[in-house]
């Protein structure tokens, strides 16, 4: 476990460490106790197999490939995946997470047909589980990679012809039971090409039927096998689509409903995707977990001003912090945990880089935590809302919570109590108050 | 019917008329029949009240009042608002519609007291139910205006005080009688101060289960009274709030089919919003019709460069063309129709530019409708989704659409049939097909 | 002083008050010596009058006037005038600042004509100066109200009217007078409705060229009464133009440059109108200081969501970070300072909100402050730049800067030296250690 | 000239084609007179080699090559590059244009050193030459490619290392002189990669005058060689960089006129990049064009919601008439030209899709150009426009335009003609009035 990252040891907790020591933990500390479980527990941090090993400094046309990697000569040769999955382990150990998050085509390449990329996969989970063994560290999610072959380029469970789907289904299969054999906490489905450049050419409610048969067979297919992950499934509103069938969490909300899968599944939320649709980092996280379907995060984060894919490792603690409120106020994820989503920018061509990029995400979560356990223990904000709702808790407001109220009832009760009084929301002092806990005066 | 229009008649279809020539129809023709019906029937045009009437020019604290009205001294006067109804039906007159869009608040002000209110609105109901009898115009739709009065500031269904929540019931309970009175066609509920600036101060889940029991008072008053119409919640992402709930058509359909109300009400789309969300214009307006829930759209614009409410007269044929061909294709909006809800700009001070602004909308949306009408009928888009979506009509796809296919199934039916053929969507094609509906060539 | 806002007293530094009193200071320590001078001097902290006492709370036609003020019954009497005149001193002395940012127009209403409308400023000028002897205070910036009233609708200096030109540059006249007798240390130039809708109803490079003259003259006069503040303009990219003229930083001075105007005009940059653009908050603020034009800042920020102005108090302490390390690093802003530009919501009902939108401002800033002045003192950031640049120091690159090389030159160097070496740019290092100072290790 | 589009002959001018005929021109008729030239001589159409062949349909690690291609192996290899380049000259003389745009390493690859790179060339060059002579085809413009190779990853003028900054120069000198071999019309500078992630890392004012240098050795050994091109730059605000130092037509501009290059240079603009900014399409164009700055134009679009390049082949006529009414107004585009800078979707996989993207492309500006010569011709926007400043042309308008005014005499000329007349911008009337062109009434 020192072949590739040959100047790295494991990197460790040093909140001495001063500004230039970038190798080191500042706030993350695995085994301290934070609002009553450790920091590990919270956070079940796990490395983006993909983002981590599959990108390799290339920018499309735009840019040839451009990072220098010893174990890597780009080519789909098992040899090449075995080194990389060597380097991955690495990787992990010295980063001192417990989890990695992977697919079957970041694992093993496409053989000639079905049944040789299947021995490939094969002949790679056999490691990978060897590896495992080693080290401790599993899965927090598998997944079919749906959108990397050419075959996908209109779509896996949504494609207009059935024999993609038929084909999207059959790695579905085979991913499951893989699923199975390497323990992955979490199944994640995808579906970044399903969605459509132009209504023209596509019938959305069919398309969408076709998704929920896949997801549908899946769940069947889960439990035959007895496969005990949670499923999940990642919205994203575009790019590479105008518009992406599952485009945000109550979209996709919607879908589970509308074909009565609710209860299968839950939804793996990608956080820099809630800035892609003009909203705030933490939206589809507050809106998923208000519906008690919040099941993963993807820690990874998008410049702001991009309206596309950058996945960017997190760094922006403030945003943090609202995500982290959230899941401490839910009792943390269960199943999910934290995959560290970002990738190091195409400039970024050394190998050190992959592990500045994944502790300033990690830091960046760890501190964000702190700061939303101390939001909670104080109590201020609890206090505030409970304050604000009162009114719903006895007599009209009660009965309006109860369902039992009527239109006619709520004239008789303007009649008795004339015009409501004006109460200032307090916008101000609330983000003052949320500062105090990001920002804390004496240091 | 002439005293504040005084220069401008009823306006005319003349489509040879010049290009300074604004003051008449290119391309509306009430009475040409297009795809089977009149356009006059698919089209179902209604001026809005609010953004034709209360708009006086005024630019918040940036730009003071700058329209010149001569019925206008923008008091709470009963006598202002009575000549801006007498104003409102010379428009109407002359612009040929037969549909207003309008609110309580939009028809009569407040009071002291919620009885006085009442009695102004009985007043005005009563000026309105005459001016219709001569005129043969009556509601698209009727609205309760949750939003204007401070006591909405933090919202009306979804307030944290049950006492403003209370209110705006009470509203919507006399709303709901002077709409059957009128005989609007339709109900609408505007929604736009139900969300948060901040997730710290606001129960989400708490909010939306509120904003449901007003919807369900709602349709349960409506039956009581027997009122006709339909009722119809219009989605809206941001702005004023940074987050509103109803926030696009899947939250708005995922709500109602949650609390169980998705046989009670339907969208009334305004594609200006889906350009918010960073979406086409016609986006929202195909995701509610694809689940049957398009009820009414809202013929306005925004400027695509801003994110924020802009409310332009709509003038995209090529946009709107989306729109009528979603529309014809599921056989027009019944009660529904296509309400001019975009505002003149502050600098188009003369009464006569609001002439200019709805003929440029309507004349967008007739030549829209017309384009439609030759794609439909040409059948190039259908044929070729016909083509497109095959494979579905029989064997292995046929099993998925019926909803028996399992994931062993698919396996099988890969290891027989091998690696799927790559089908170019043909983007650009399809892009070049449009293009000859919307420009034609031989002019 | 302690009449409008009876329950507040002069705001004071507590950084050890609890996370709920909001009435402190816990960044901002007036005479504290951060990086050799004291905060006050290089914050130099103005209130904007506008944004704080003529904003009362109405969102156009889509919402009321909200906001109870004691002083303020929103009429254009002298009166009106005097008492929020009063309130704005009792504010301004509460809140510890030395400055004030003002207009003619939030000082005095407009009267019947040209005559009376300068005799109201007259008596208020009067009344300002008595309250800025008692107290110390002053003016910040004066400047010029060239766009609330209706006459400037379609621009002032850039009016294809030569009349309301003439108009405007009136109103400049007597602004810099009265600008000189208040002793304002710089005078702005705010141009929101200069700019178009449509290119088809403008002459851009001849709106250009009036407002140059309208510069030019405003230059002369500054010299001919003697005046020694440092003339300004605000660039604005749009929002209530679809375009405006000085877009940003690098539009303004391009305009001053090509009319000769950037000896004597320098830019008064709103960061929040660097997001406006696409871009990150710091971003003109960094442009203007590269070419030595950055004479002042607006301390006020916006949702990152909306493409609008939205004027929220500055709450992002890394934003202002990165503004306060380029401000540290040309040495402070001479004549300027940073206004609180920031307007609390339409929400934030009470007086006391004012004083809650302004400290979280403060603090945001003066955190900011703090956090720039470590990352200069521990040169870590110089160190590093210096390192990448270090060979245009000597040799071959030396000679680029001297402007002595040749593309001849250049060619012989690569043929001599081959292929340049791949050096990381290590992104992620460095928003690590930017984090470092942000977000320190131990509190 | 018919080996690798076998089925496809030269591109017809057919109006009366049906909708699915989509092989043909329905707009661009080469030799058609409009507003006194030629439609070929007008519009003057380009290939881009780099998005027409150099995109294989790959979508960086998310998405393998998809393209078809029979010509085409991906390798570097010199019988690559050859056949691609036979390819080309079949694709460009079918599709009767007369001029590509090319850069250095769209026609050689690189080879193991400087030396070998310039010889793979030179033996491009002749084969291109040759092809040229062949079909009287020529380059529109030729560029250096300094954005590919991993070596530019940190930006080629404005690179921190000044060893890459000579590589980027050497390439320039070789590349000018194959311009000139080859007969560009243009040389044109692309610097997507001179910007930055972060303004920590970066000395902007430094790297600009870095680019300063690279512009003023081209435009000397231009002179050298007497090379007749005309020089242009193209703007670009972002994407891969955060922010690109040329972010725009007014950066440019300013940067050009700061390090007095105005006179040497002029600027091609892509409009889509003005969507980039939050500008409308046209933007730019005009910017350029009000200061006499305005080469050439690239025929590309983006898709709205994206702010990422996206290419797509031009298609919305509306925005293209904009562009081409300020070319006509302009007189035309002399050494410049419309580039067809679009490329397809990854799944439009076959050949003939690059020819239905590129004849969508051309008969949109085709129609844009006859839209907007009528519009010249009819003359009511000049109209218009003469009839709004009129009062500039005379007394003390024509002193203002004269620069003899003062704020004394604007003083006085209030004082006599009181306050100004408000006139209706009437933006609904002339949008109504740009309709009329874009979308003409009979049919």
């Amino acid at each position: 476990m020192n072949k590739y990252f040959p100047g790295i040891g494991r990197v460790e907790y040093r909140p001495d460490a001063g500004p230039e020591d970038t190798l080191v933990f500042r706030h993350y500390n695995a085994t301290e106790t934070v609002h009553g479980r450790s920091m590990e527990e919270w956070l079940r941090f796990s490395v983006c197999y993909f983002n981590t090993f599959r990108y390799l400094g290339s920018d499309n046309h735009y840019g040839e490939r451009a990072h220098q990697r010893a174990w890597e000569d780009a080519s789909h040769s098992l040899d090449n995946y075995k080194r990389r999955m060597i380097a991955a382990f690495e990787l992990l150990h010295k980063l001192t997470v417990r989890y990695y998050s992977v697919s079957d085509r970041d694992m093993a390449p496409e053989g000639d047909n079905f049944d040789e990329t299947n021995s490939y996969l094969e002949e790679m989970v056999t490691l990978a589980a060897e590896l495992q063994k080693q080290t401790g560290i599993k899965p927090l999610y598998y997944s079919a990679d749906l959108f990397t072959h050419p075959r996908y380029m209109n779509g896996a469970g949504a494609n207009p012809d059935a024999h993609v789907f038929a084909y999207a289904c059959a790695q579905v299969k085979r991913s499951l039971e893989a699923a199975k054999r390497l323990g992955a906490e979490n199944f994640v489905f995808f579906n970044p090409r399903d969605g459509y450049q132009s209504v023209l050419q596509r019938q959305f409610f069919r398309d969408m039927s076709h998704m929920a048969q896949l997801y549908r067979m899946a769940a069947q297919y889960k439990d035959k096998i007895s496969y005990k992950g949670q499923l999940l499934i990642q919205p994203k509103p575009s790019d590479p689509r105008r518009h992406q069938y599952e485009a945000d969490a109550m979209a996709t909300m919607h879908m589970l409903r509308h074909f009565g899968l609710e209860k299968q599944y839950k939804l793996y939320i990608k956080p820099a995707f809630s800035r892609l649709t003009g909203r705030p980092y933490e939206h589809d996280v507050y809106i998923a977990a208000a519906y008690n379907m919040l099941g993963s995060v993807d820690a990874s984060d998008s410049f702001p001003e991009l309206k596309a894919t950058s996945d960017i490792c997190a760094r922006d603690v403030c945003d943090a912090t609202y995500v982290m409120k959230c899941v401490l106020e839910q009792g943390g994820l269960q199943h999910g945990g934290f995959t560290l989503g970002g990738r190091v920018r195409r400039e970024s061509v050394e190998p050190r880089d992959l592990f500045h990029g994944h502790i300033l995400a990690m830091d960046t979560f760890a501190r964000a935590l702190k700061n939303a356990a101390r939001m909670i223990s104080d109590g201020c904000f609890a206090r505030s809302l409970q304050h604000r709702y009162s009114s719903y808790k006895s007599g009209f407001g009660e009965r309006v919570e109860r369902n039992t109220a009527t239109l006619e009832d709520c004239e008789d009760f303007v009649r008795k109590n004339g015009e409501p009084e004006l109460h200032s929301a307090r916008y101000e002092h609330f983000e003052s108050m949320f500062n105090y806990y990001v920002y804390p005066p004496r240091q």
